[in-house]
This record gives structure tokens, sequence and C-alpha cells, in this order.
């Protein structure tokens, strides 16, 4: 990634009027229709009712329609958390301090946090990309190391980065993701770690959707009312802020500008992962509240990266369900999950094997001399 | 089990009063509360915010009340499904004709079927259990032959199975969940094939929870509104016929009477696993429609028997989700499914499996040096 000039592509073509400039841009074709239609046509013909297998037929079409196949494999995960800090942190926006997000990493490295327990009973690599944590962390074979800074500038002060750190963190997720799909994967799961990150995760919503930030404030990893007030409070004045720099919300030609406005490390390399993902034709997994905001500013970025999202799960987070609709996902889980680490895009994934599997595998009437 | 004599215990004190008879008791104790409460107080010091989650770290309490342990284990699952035919399917209820039993179940045995499929992808056994099919089917490994009749009574006309081919069948299906637990299996995964038995199980809900038919009734495999009239008459013809005979309905303690009356051999023998396996403390995942009806009636015979369901999904039946609502039921999965096999309980299994692995492998606050 490069802060190239202007393109007639995508991505890089609708950023090209920003104030951050441009990054470069991702190819990313629409998934093919016709395999598709040929998809749900054969799945008509395996010994089942029409349609009873319900969503998870819907999704195996998806996956030919990605992949450009009738034998779609996603036998091959990996998983890549972001993590990184947040200026706004020491604002106290949190039920934790700001320390957790590098003794969390440590634990996703040692294998005790729930996203290690998840990767290794379903055989999955793990990596971490420290695109800005506020610790020097330990050299581990599980962790990249592209810190941006340790943390971003605070919102409500200042702008969380530059565009130049803008365009290196999107360019680090794009890496990650284009490596460990070089590497074999043939699906991603993405997610992030942050303390914070809610926080800025409804700011960067508020902004891109121009949604009252009542609507899109939630309890992160569980603040109370008090702490809920003071984080709205906040992030009011974090969104002033912007605006008096004049930055109008609700654009979407304006994306680039809120991430760099309002951070963090890990939202622009989740962009930059997702966008590279679906450039390759290779689904990505998308995690809870933070990682589909990172979603709907890769569409922002170039819609049709949503034909390779996988929205794995909604979450309790107050605005993720609004979100989901906004952007037509359809989540495969509902457990009231708000823990993040990928730990949702790991507990869907079986489902998401599963609907490729039984494409694959399954008999046709037939093949297996069953009467229609 | 045997026309028993009345018993002082759960389920067969309940039945000495029907005019069935009565089955062999089961011994069911409830799950116990205090390692429910040490298990939920255990989760809170694993290294996630309190409660985050969600749901299962409701089920992970779960089954740690039911196991009476702090390290579950659901590692050994095996799945039975249950096949007989039904007099009814002569009648035309279904979208499929009758010999489709027989075909599927020969399709379960050659890999071919959903649930082959998804057993084989997760390592899991899979017997299928003839109850009551109308053909003569091969032996196979996979096959346990207890064949009551080649198909019940047309309840339009007549009663589905004699008390003894009931008590028979619960039997059946007892043996053949102790006999999955005494190889080992630490959870059991439950499912049914017989063309017909979705209109058998409409008409079982309606006599057990005195619900209107129209409330019961859904459109199984996929049939159109004609059908659906159709069969909505032949129950009411069935119902009639019960009511005639003087069987009020909406009373538990006929729970057997209905059984006897409406069939069919699958529904009785999935009574007889769910109560066994309760009996030995081991957690059944209990699949669509017809295996929730069945779990139903187990709790009829022994309230204490919910303690031990885990219900997987709620299905596209029409009156699936009224019925676990009704049995306080909290189903992991809502993907539109309407197959049965179990298919449902064995996509559900990896999220009961993730459970149960969080909870006994993720690090403590205190182990793994995280701030609280």
């Amino acid at each position: 990634v490069s802060p190239a000039a202007s393109s007639t592509r995508d991505a890089g073509g609708r950023n090209a009027a920003s104030r951050v400039g441009s990054v470069a841009p991702f190819e990313i074709r629409p998934a093919d229709a016709a395999v598709h239609a040929a998809a749900l046509r054969y799945l008509d013909d395996l010994t089942k009712p029409r349609g009873s297998l319900g969503r998870l037929e819907r999704l195996a079409a998806r996956l030919c329609a990605m992949q450009r196949t009738l034998e779609p494999r996603v036998d091959a995960p990996a998983t890549l958390v972001f993590a990184a800090d947040h200026g706004i942190a020491h604002e106290g926006v949190s039920a934790y301090p700001r320390a957790v997000t590098a003794q969390m990493v440590a634990n996703f490295l040692s294998g005790g946090a729930a996203i290690s327990v998840l990767a290794r009973s379903q055989r999955m690599s793990l990596t971490i990309v420290d695109v800005g944590v506020d610790a020097d962390l330990a050299q581990h074979a599980a962790l990249l190391s592209r810190k941006m800074a340790r943390g971003t500038g605070n919102v409500c002060e200042q702008a969380a980065m530059t565009p130049a750190q803008l365009a290196a963190a999107i360019a680090a997720g794009a890496d990650a993701a284009s490596q460990a799909i070089s590497h074999g994967a043939n699906v991603l799961l993405l997610g992030e770690m942050g303390i914070g990150n809610t926080a800025i995760g409804a700011l960067l919503l508020h902004q891109l959707s121009d949604w009252p930030l009542e609507q899109c404030v939630g309890r992160g990893t569980g603040i109370d009312d008090a702490q809920l007030a003071r984080k709205h409070a906040l992030l009011t004045r974090a969104a002033l802020r912007t605006r008096g720099a004049g930055i109008a919300a609700g654009d979407a030609t304006n994306a680039l500008d809120y991430l760099s406005e309002c951070g963090g490390f890990e939202y622009a390399a989740l962009v930059g992962a997702i966008l590279a993902t679906a450039e390759r034709q290779v689904p990505v997994l998308i995690d809870g509240f933070a990682v589909t905001v990172a979603a709907a500013y890769a569409r922002a970025l170039a819609p049709a990266v949503l034909d390779y999202c996988v929205f794995a799960h909604v979450s309790a987070e107050h605005a993720h369900r609004a979100l989901l609709a906004h952007l037509d996902a359809d989540p495969l889980l509902d457990l009231q999950l708000r823990l993040g680490e990928a730990s949702g895009a790991a507990l869907a994934l079986p489902l998401v094997q599963a609907s490729a599997t039984l494409l694959t595998d399954m008999a046709t009437f037939s093949g297996a001399g069953v009467s229609r």
C-alpha cells in the first residue's frame, strides 16, 4: 500500500477525493452469480427436502460463488486477531484498565484466552497482529509485529492517527491476510483486542452512518450506567471535534477520514484484511461489533467486499443488530456473546464448514435411489 | 421394561393410573444445583469479561450440573436415529411417498444423507435404530433392528400400537441409549426418520398440550396449502377418534395413552432414550420438532428429565418455537432447518463441546496475570 494516486478501480477510485489521500486500490470482483445459481440447483438434487437445510443452503451457495466452484473448501481456517491500544482508554471508557490489552495478547499467545482454546480445539492457526499495543511485547512465533505507535491519539483531543499511519495500518492488515492465504488458508477469521475499542467502534459507526450516538454506543465488556453516560459524553466531544475539523458525518467517501480521525489501528488493519481477503476471493468470517464496523468501512471503500463476508453472530453489544440489518447480513449465531477476539467467528466456523461439506459430500436423489 | 406394577418412583409412579399400564420406572435425579452454582462462580474467574460468553456460559454450567463435575466432557458423542413408518402415511400427509423411510435408512447407512455427512466430519458414531420401518432392511453394523411392526396402525381408524408394543418401543429406545453410554458416549444426539411423522408429532402435541390443532400442524418436509388442509382434516379425525375412546386431552398423566393411540414407534423409542440418558446423567441433544415432542412426553413422565436436555435448534416447523417456549428451552441455533435425522443436533454439537472446553481450558485471571 502506498499513498497512491486516484484510480478508476473500486476501492481506490472512491478514495481519490479523501483528504487523507488514497490507499492502494483493492480489486474486488463480485461473487459469481452463475456459480451461485448452479449451486442452488445442485442443492435441490441432494437427498433432503428442498431447502430443508435452511440458511446453511444459502451459505453453501454463497461459498461456491465466492470460490467459483461447486466444491468449496473451508477446511484450512486461519484466525487473525489485531490488537491495539486507544488514547481514549486513558479517559476510562472500559470496565478494564488499558494494560489489559497487552496482558490479553500474552494470554492469547500462552493459550489461555477463549480464542486460544477455540483455535486449539478446532485445529486452527491463530496469529496475533500487534498494530499498536502500548507495550513492548516479547517475540513469539504467533505474534506479528506491525506496531504503528503505542496506541492512538485521544480522539477527544486530536486525530487518532496520521494519514500515513492509516495507510500503513490498512497495509498491515492486508499483508497479514494475504500472507495467511498464501500459506494455504481458504477461510479467514478476523478478530480484535483493544481496551476501549467498542467506544471507538461506536464513534466510527456514528460517523459513517450518521445515526445518533445513543444508537451506536453500548456497554462493551460490561460497564454500568454511570460509565455508559461517561462514554457517551466523551464520544460526543470526539464527534464534535471531528465535525469542527470540517468532516461531515454520513458520507461514505469520507470513510478514510473517519478512520484516521477516530482510529483505531486495529480497525484500519481489519479494513485492510477484509479488503485483501475479498480480493483473493476467500470467505472471511466477521466476528462481533468491532469487526462488523470494519466491514461497514470496507464496504464504503469497495461495496463488492460484502459478497465475501460471512457474519458469524449478532452480539450483545447495543448497536450490533441494527448494523447487521443495515448491511443486509444474516448472522449465523445469536449467543449473546460480547467478548471479541474472533471468538464468535470461531464458534460459527463449524457451521460454515458443515455447509460446505453437506454440499460436497451428500448423495443425490438419483445416486442414492431415493424417491422424490 | 415390563408392564410393571405401580411404583413410588417418578416416571413409574405417574404412570400407574394409565390405561396402558406402566413402563418400568426411570430414576431421574435432578441436576446438581450446588455444582451449577460452583460452575458459575468458576466461569467468573476465567480471563474474559463476566458473562461475555453469553449463553455458552449458562450451557457450560448446566453440563457441570448434569455430570456433577467442574470438568465436564462431551467429547465422545453418539448419535441415534430412530426410524419407523406410520399408518397415516398411506393417506398422504407428506411430500414424499412412504417408501422413502426405508430408502433414507439405506442412505444413512451408505453415508450419503445429511446426518451421515455431519457424523463423519465430526468423527461421531451414528446408529440407526429400526423400530418400525415397513421394509426388510439388510443387516448393517450401524443398524440396530428392534422392529415392533412394519409401521403403526392408521390413527384415523385405530390405535397406532398396542400397550405391549409401546412398552417395547420405549424399552428399545432406552436400551439403545444405555448401550451407547456403556460404550463410552458422554453426550447423546437423538434424531428420527419416518415419512408422516410431523403429522404424528402434531397430533401428539395436540393431545398433550390441548392446544388447538391449527397451532400444532405444520408443513413438515414442505407440503403445499392443499396438502396442509388435508393433513389437518386427517388429524382432526384422529383426534376425534381418541376422544371418542374416552381419552381426554391436556392431561400429562395420560401421556402413555396418547403415545399408544397416536404413535409412532420412533416417538416412543425417543421418549425411552431421553429418559434413559437422563437417568445416566448424560446430556442429550434434542434435535427438531419431533424430538422436542418426545422430550415433552418424557417430561410428562419425569419432569426432571429436562435438566439433561440441551435443545439444539428451533426449526422451521410451525409449532416448534411455541413448544420450545412452553418447555422453557433456549435453543442454540435458529437456522430454519426442517430436516430431522438429528441434523440440527449435529450442527449444535460443536457449540456444546466449545462451552465445555472453554470452561475447562481457559486461564483464570490470577493464573494468566490479567488485571480485573
